[in-house]
């Protein structure tokens, strides 16, 4: 039996994501949230933000959620391709911590050679009945977001198959407030639940809203994709010789917001 | 100035390779030649083969051969993604080897979940005036091959934007000859020259004749990706972890020839 | 200058239609009812609803609307093919009137030679900068439309460019209401204001809400398309000689919904 | 039973045409060839070519083939839409008689808004399995034609799914000679007899060689595409009332060739 319905696979296509509640009960997230605080984050540079890294190697707890099924098996079939685990870690935030906007399927990336609108890992497509979507995550909450103060999840509504880029247009005009604070027509909240399973498309735009309640955010993330990409890192350039690995960063909103 | 002309990019484009013609010099060629007569190769498993292995760390005359210019300045205008070297190799081969076909954009692969007719490492597109490739392969021929019986290079027409597999349905009636050997309309012949270039999008379903003549056939061959892909080996499938990388093997004819 | 902006471009395309407040004035609003109460509606069965056919025709001044560079000239930049006029018609509504869902760019058409999910019609599509979309339709709204309950124009978000379809299934499980009485979670209102100018994808999957408040609701509507397609008309089936011409009908929600 | 076998399709998919050899018998032959001496051709502005136009209303017995299963049956498969015939000609050529290439997925069209890359009456696409070919050719030949001196139809290897043009860049770098004279690396002959049928999809960059050899070269061609789109007439751009219907002309050789 397909671990998706034909409404969630659907949903999935049209908006990028889907949120699946209640996946992981109370104990689970209790134990999720323990784990984490035996672990120990480091600081990414986010405001209010800790980080635990690579949660596959440091926490068997999270090894075996990185595989579970009720996660792996939703993510298989919007991948449709032998799967590996690209990354894991978790978020802890609290407040006034924010997530500009990043993802969209044709955001800019400036080459030696030119500018081009594509990112090849993100670039999804469709072909007999099936999704093939290259980077996928999981996102499992291990708290309650009930409303934008408490940093919702957020995305740009049919960014994930986007045939123009939105950012660079609004850089260029010296704009220089993100899209978070500033509104767009189509930004559109997300609220979940602790123990809700949200499954994204990396081509959606997305980010989180600024949170303005007390109290901590915490999540547990997994990347997916094919067995032949590598293990997410930060691309700084191609190396010398052309074999260091890593990802591009198109346009972002860190790149432009002040 | 771009690496290619218009005309060249339009027939890379709609045939899936392009030869551009001595771009090494004879005395290039000969070095080059010298230099894998000091190398060791292994037995790749196919009839009188030798393959010389990881060219660009067992090589410095091959590590820089695979960042020449003349290569990746072209290369890069049919990846345009942060590009890296995925594997480089050479291939010595006498009388009677063969290279069944390979490639095609919509060739079968089967998962645990289903079947799905896409390899996302090949899955190439087109945005905004550029090809985005995944998987593009540069081979330097240090030989001549200017017949069938050389050797040849050959290709299935258009096979790299195929909509359908062409495969698995001959080998469900129980045929187990190569195209190769018991031809078919749109399987095209191309002969070149020692010094020749031929930069290949993977996607396209290509192969050899099965060689006659005496003498060696001789080329080295490098593939480039962009920077988050992994070094190729091939695909045994999803390790328990998840964490195992490879490249998938979908239906080719070495699984269906006998 | 063109006529949209890049903001507004980015929503065309990622949303399917486009809504430009206030492009016409209060006294061309007075004009445009008073004109319609000049003319003759008829019955098109659907309850509380009266339509005025073939405006173009019948009215010179909603002749001159379907030509008027403000709709012309917005709808030019997501055809972008030689132009003509489809179809212009208004709609008279009155209470309890609705308008079941339609359009949605994977829903399934049955033909002798089996099921597709592609009507190509209003199948559109992108390239180097511009939309191509074959099947246009401007509504220029005659009343304020603020709620719901004046049967406000209402979307499936993302099903432009659905790569599944969405009423089959539902139909096959026996569900007969429509999802606009029974809700869908990416089912979304739009409110407009009279003279504003609702820009659509007839690709989109829409309808109206069912009006509850009293008072009619009016609006003119032109289709546009490339110069090869047909004046609009329902199809009723291929002829025997093969010259008859009209548009498909593949799943609506009113062949299903009881 | 389809009327085309799996490997048929993938051929017409992957060339953009298939030839079925023999579909019309000897007897067959001789009485078309005989209707048309009847019928009175007309003068189609090319050298030594005559034309029959509209088939469907002059000759019965042509009216019929366009009707002929043999022809609609495998035109459908391709199509996959409600069906209609939208021309319906035959072309007598004599010694010197040449037909330019037209044709081509991505050929410029001038627009007073600017160019755009797409002719969305020859757009095709492909969905879970099924091609939808907007504009479909069936030749029916009444010639033998078995050398490019008998004024073979010739065509650029893949054009039908190019992403670029070829044609605007030679006229701009002057050049003013037919490629059919001056030659291709991909231009490509097909040679036919008496009694065949080639189904084209008209996105295919095409023509023919310029007749060398004595006698007449005679064929039938029929033209069907989905019942929403009106019978061919050539667009002499958009009439003021945008009512006026027609196909575009977007660059051909014609346009270029002195």
């Amino acid at each position: 039996m397909p671990a998706l319905s034909p409404e969630e696979l659907y949903l999935f296509d049209t908006t990028g994501f889907l949120v699946v509640p209640g996946v992981f009960g109370p104990s689970e997230v209790t134990g999720l949230r323990a784990e984490l605080d035996r672990l120990h984050p480091v600081d990414p540079g986010f405001a209010n933000t800790r980080r635990y890294d690579d949660l596959p190697t440091t926490s068997e707890l999270f090894a075996k959620l990185g595989r579970d099924e009720r996660i792996v098996g939703r993510v298989r079939e919007v991948v449709n391709q032998p799967l590996r685990v690209l990354e894991g870690y978790a978020l802890r935030r609290g407040r006034d911590s924010v997530l500009y906007l990043h993802g969209g399927n044709s955001e800019l990336l400036d080459l030696d050679g030119g500018t081009v609108g594509r990112d090849l890992s993100i670039t999804h497509t469709y072909h007999d009945g099936k999704l093939f979507c290259p980077y996928v995550k999981a996102l499992v909450y291990l708290s309650d977001i009930r409303s934008p103060e408490d940093g919702s999840f957020c995305y740009i509504q049919g960014s994930h198959k986007a045939n123009y880029p939105l950012l660079r247009h609004r850089a260029e005009r010296g704009e220089r407030a993100s899209l978070i604070d500033e509104g767009f027509p189509t930004l559109t909240d997300v609220f979940v639940g602790a123990g809700d399973l949200l499954i994204l498309n990396e081509a959606l735009m997305h980010g989180t809203r600024r949170k303005r309640t007390p109290g901590d955010r915490l999540l547990a993330a997994f990347g997916y994709g094919p067995t032949y990409m590598a293990d997410w890192s930060e691309w700084d350039g191609e190396t010398g010789d052309l074999r260091g690995t890593g990802y591009v960063d198109h346009d972002v909103e860190e790149d432009f917001v002040r």
